[in-house]
């Protein structure tokens, strides 16, 4: 009898390898984390802008958008290497207890989580997922250590309004208008340092439970300006897989937590998901548009890799370790164009990846 | 009694959760894959010049470099697709069978990747790594099928000369010379196609048996022309963990295989592991010196992340199914500067990630 058909009327064993298939999700996109994936702390790190906005006082530290760096660049490398830093040390753990660093950003070739890896000595995965790198690296993480491969990850991302600006749009001399549907790149970075196993005393409590990997979603946006928009679609496309994978209900989350598809954009988000049935309510919001208040002139809020980055790593975490939140699903959203796939012609893919949080 | 310790004298059950822990490699750096990892199919698509080069006839398709289509990019994404398909053809399955695609390029934002997975609507998670992309995108996959999380995930990358040349260096048109010790940027995709599980029927009988992640060695070098000697150390780095995480020895290997040292890098290779007593033998190789030959004006050989990722999913592969190969280390290499980074007077920062491929 050919290996692995079962013989008719005869009982399989429980242990039986037919058995061992993990459980799997209806959409194919959801790994669900049977064994813990603790969250042991989050960093960030934020420019004057994003600590003067509503949730600034929940960062760890607050620089100036260049301060003692020769340029804007080592600025974004020092924001990121100090997020790092802060969640390892909040974890109570050295940093050479960090067996693995996921990191990625929105400069070319991402040459700031680069330089911070080299500085940091870590093993390190490069990632490129624009502003959805966030919740990428949870996922990724996530499954690494829900299968044992490590102790400790370190998942991080990073933005910079100066060199966004001078590499995806103008360069900040030019004094460009921006279109009123437009948002702000934060200038701040984040990091959450996840572990396998965790000592009763210590860790925040808070356990990632499931990773959802999205799929690319164009629906032929062009204007680079409109990013939330361009994303809302990706965003809802995630969310659905999600709900779908999970079970639950939208109602069944303390908190629906959307990267950064700002005013605008979270506006399509619930259009969108009402449409599909779904009536997001005021347990959705979206990062983009806690971080800024209506005096900062920031247009539809804040974007950029580190704008879920830094809020999901400070102000969430803080109200899901004091209990105020349980359950919340995490979907950074992330536009994958380059300027030069734009100026060929070329629409805006989107993405998003999201993870569910659980206290 | 605190949980997780152990009474002294009480022998622990063998399912006890502490010999749960997976196996654990020196370096931290590497993960065995006790569950199978099969590869059913590598796919491949180069250009003409690579298709006249010594393993030209190892490829599926060689087209023009930008045949039929507007530009070089477009191109570029016709190339990653068509390695994909090829794969995915080859493992007897259908797109659809595929759970993950795991693909990067060097393209700012990877945008490449992105129109890919956008076009084919697979779930996405985009890489960057240079000219590493090839296997750290599959020591991620390896690690996700290990772990049971999927069935079958394609792992891509691409390189294009004429795309490279203008983003990196300069446009074609300004006909820059170029010294001795550079490359040529390989116009070429590759793509692996990896399984959980595999008919008795299918299959190339070839596994992946363990990963390396690597960690960034930056030895300052800031001439980007002179990539080899840049990225030997991250080689001989990530040689040296994987040899120490397996406990083989080098002649133990029917190949080691970097990614694109080309011919110089390559020597630089070897003199650096004689140093730490390790004299690589004939069974040293790189893609870079594989895909062109002398007369092919293409100075130290072949470089870009199409490189060992048409080499890898061609030629070697091939040569394991027939079993002329049993057990090969392939250790793509990546040089991640920008030219922003690189104008800024920042040096070069190499990362190379490993995998066993045994048959």
């Amino acid at each position: 009898m050919p290996q692995g058909v079962v013989e008719i009327g005869k009982s399989l064993d429980a242990t039986h390898t037919l058995f061992k298939k993990p459980r799997r999700s209806n959409s194919g996109q959801t790994v669900f984390f049977e064994k813990p994936v603790h969250i042991l702390a989050g960093g960030s790190v934020v420019a004057n802008r994003e600590g003067e906005g509503p949730v600034g006082n929940f960062f760890d530290n607050v620089i100036a958008d260049h301060d003692k760096e020769k340029n804007f660049e080592h600025a974004e490398i020092r924001m990121l290497k100090e997020s790092i830093l802060h969640a390892v040390q909040k974890s109570g753990l050295l940093l050479s207890d960090i067996d693995m660093l996921l990191s990625g950003d929105l400069l070319n070739q991402i040459t700031t989580s680069n330089y911070v890896a080299r500085d940091l000595g870590l093993p390190y995965i490069g990632l490129y997922s624009a502003c959805s790198t966030m919740s990428q690296a949870l996922a990724i993480g996530g499954c690494f250590l829900n299968a044992g491969y490590f102790d400790h990850v370190a998942c991080a991302t990073v933005s910079h309004f100066a060199t966004a600006e001078r590499q995806y749009r103008h360069p900040l001399e030019y004094g460009a208008q921006r279109p009123p549907y437009a948002q702000w790149t934060v200038t701040g970075a984040g990091c959450t340092v996840l572990a396998r196993d965790v000592k009763a005393t210590t860790g925040s409590g808070v356990r990632l439970t499931s990773a959802t990997f999205g799929k690319v979603v164009d629906m032929g946006i062009t204007d680079v300006a409109n990013m939330g928009a361009a994303m809302a679609p990706a965003a809802l496309d995630t969310l659905l897989a999600l709900l779908d994978d999970t079970g639950y209900r939208p109602e069944e989350f303390d908190l629906i937590l959307t990267g950064d598809l700002g005013k605008l954009g979270s506006d399509v988000l619930r259009e969108l998901a009402a449409e599909q049935g779904y009536a997001l309510g005021q347990n959705y919001t979206d990062c983009g548009t806690l971080i800024y208040d209506n005096t900062q002139k920031c247009y539809q809020g804040g974007s950029g890799a580190g704008c879920s980055a830094s809020v999901f790593n400070s102000y969430i975490l803080d109200r899901m370790q004091e209990g105020y939140y349980k359950r919340v699903a995490f979907l950074a959203t992330g536009a994958l164009m380059s300027p030069q796939s734009c100026y060929q012609g070329e629409s805006i893919p989107c993405i998003s990846h999201a993870v569910v949080v659980e206290r």
